[in-house]
């Protein structure tokens, strides 16, 4: 493409943009969909929405996702960096529509405002010591075990029976684990679907950042959707992620109800509980599948012990 | 005090109030104060503000931070669970003040509306494998090594001479850099004060993780404003957090300019950049004071192993 000097587009992963949501289902910041201008496909989140735009009185209100029809004004970033301008300079290349990754639906249309300085003023800092070298002082090879299932599907139990075995076997590990991350680093987040997003993106990043330590990490969220489980594992390098279903029927989590969760969701008082007022999306192709009825947490533990050696005797 | 077992006070470290806030520095969700209510004083920070409320017209406006004489919704955590009433139900056990912890003046008050379900619904889990066990694995003792400094003043290549001789100690450690974290975990956050206190408490509950995990933590921060540094050692084990002053003057800062940032940031270019449109406030007491003019990195970096090797030895 031939440009006048004067007026080069913008290449950044970051900018402000005017989005306008068309589908049932509501955008969810943190959420990875496909972006699409006229010359590129990228993934791309919002990383924050500022407000949104009451159509009628142009006034802005605060939002956390944007329902159907809705128009938010919302950072954007994307995988890597794409050549655009701004929509009140060029309509054609300051457009874009966001595509949903599952149902390939077009879900969204946006007009870009400018692009995101911070996006220059942030390098990427190359380090000396790396994962390699730091799996090698271990001997082990780093990991993210990441256990998804109801809550009281028995997650915990099996995740701290792993983590024992492990540490007996001289292997360096760490548990994340959904309750005692919101005492913390996720303390600012409820249940809702915006905050279950952000708290699965934020669990993925110090996953990461742990296994980027040589860490064995050992994850036990109830994690109900696919997308953020996918996103956790696109993060991950290769082979990286290994995703457990601890699958316990509802029926059978609601009988243990170990923290008394159930009895006060089907009373109607815990909003947004997974299996009974908010949905749990099932892993459809799990590294493990472990169907705990009639088995002994030690016994589920051991057979993902034997899943992590003959991963490490592959390579 | 004696009450009707029918009208029982609230027990909880998480609810939701109507603040009022009075002093000249803003409210800054993240950033810890003191609430003090008829019977009880306790550290507190807002976790999410909801929205503010326009006193003119009642309309619920977009808001980050609360400035003076704005009243804002939001969610508190305390340290400890407190005992209250809603304000509705009785006005002086449902009314609080916040208080500076540095000035110690009045900067808000407030008016609790509800308690937080979550609060009740996240258990600790108790895990097996502790930080004993974790450290004792690897022949070493956690810590949180924090490098602040101006940009530009040597953190970074300090952190990074520091971790390759560790490395080669057999030391096991991990280095959070600022930049780098910017790319993952944080990167829905600016360079505002908001986002800047939010930067910096994601990263201290997250090195708080890897000391857990039995790491030698090195952060690399600018981290300009004292409140989030000591926010940051209090999250810590006792003698486990060390301060580290990487001293050098803005001139040479601003001489070096590795990533060319002061250059934009003096041309105006750039907003709240720290030390020239943004404050830095210089530690007080750290463990360790480095004043770079005239030293290599190499031998700063000797310096903090020293003082990390002299603490292995006192135990």
């Amino acid at each position: 493409m031939l440009v006048d000097p004067a007026s080069r587009p913008f290449v950044s992963d970051q900018f402000q943009a005017h989005l306008i949501w068309f589908d049932a289902n509501p955008m969810l910041p943190g959420r990875s969909y496909l972006l699409r201008t006229e010359t590129d496909s990228v993934s791309a989140t919002v990383t924050v929405l500022k407000h949104q735009l009451n159509v009628d009185s142009f006034v802005r209100e605060p939002a956390k996702l944007l329902q159907m029809n809705e128009v938010g004004v919302c950072n954007i970033m994307t995988q890597r960096p794409i050549v655009f301008d701004a929509y009140k300079e060029n309509r054609s290349t300051g457009n874009f529509i966001i595509v949903d990754r599952v149902s390939s639906a077009t879900v969204g249309a946006g007009m870009i405002d400018f692009p995101l300085r911070r996006a220059d003023n942030v390098h990427w800092q190359a380090l000396d010591v790396d994962k390699a070298a730091r799996s090698a002082l271990k001997n082990q090879k780093p990991a993210v075990l990441w256990l998804t299932g109801l809550s009281g599907s028995g997650k915990s139990t099996i995740a701290n029976a792993l983590e024992a075995l492990l540490h007996t076997c001289g292997k360096h590990t760490y548990l994340l684990d959904g309750d005692n991350v919101r005492h913390g680093l996720n303390r600012d987040l409820g249940f809702t679907a915006v905050d279950r997003v952000e708290n699965i993106r934020r669990v993925a990043e110090v996953a990461k950042l742990m296994a980027d330590a040589g860490l064995i990490v050992i994850c036990s969220f109830i994690s109900p959707f696919r997308d953020e489980r996918r996103m956790a594992r696109e993060l991950m390098g290769e082979g990286e992620f290994i995703e457990i279903f601890v699958d316990t029927p509802l029926d059978e989590c609601a009988r243990r109800d170990p923290k008394g969760l159930y009895k006060k969701a089907f009373a109607g008082n815990i909003a947004n509980f997974t299996g009974v007022s908010s949905p749990y999306e099932a892993p459809e192709n799990p590294e493990l599948h472990l169907k705990t009825m009639g088995q002994e947490p030690a016994r589920l533990a051991l057979q993902i012990e034997e899943f992590l050696r003959s991963r490490m005797e592959e390579k």
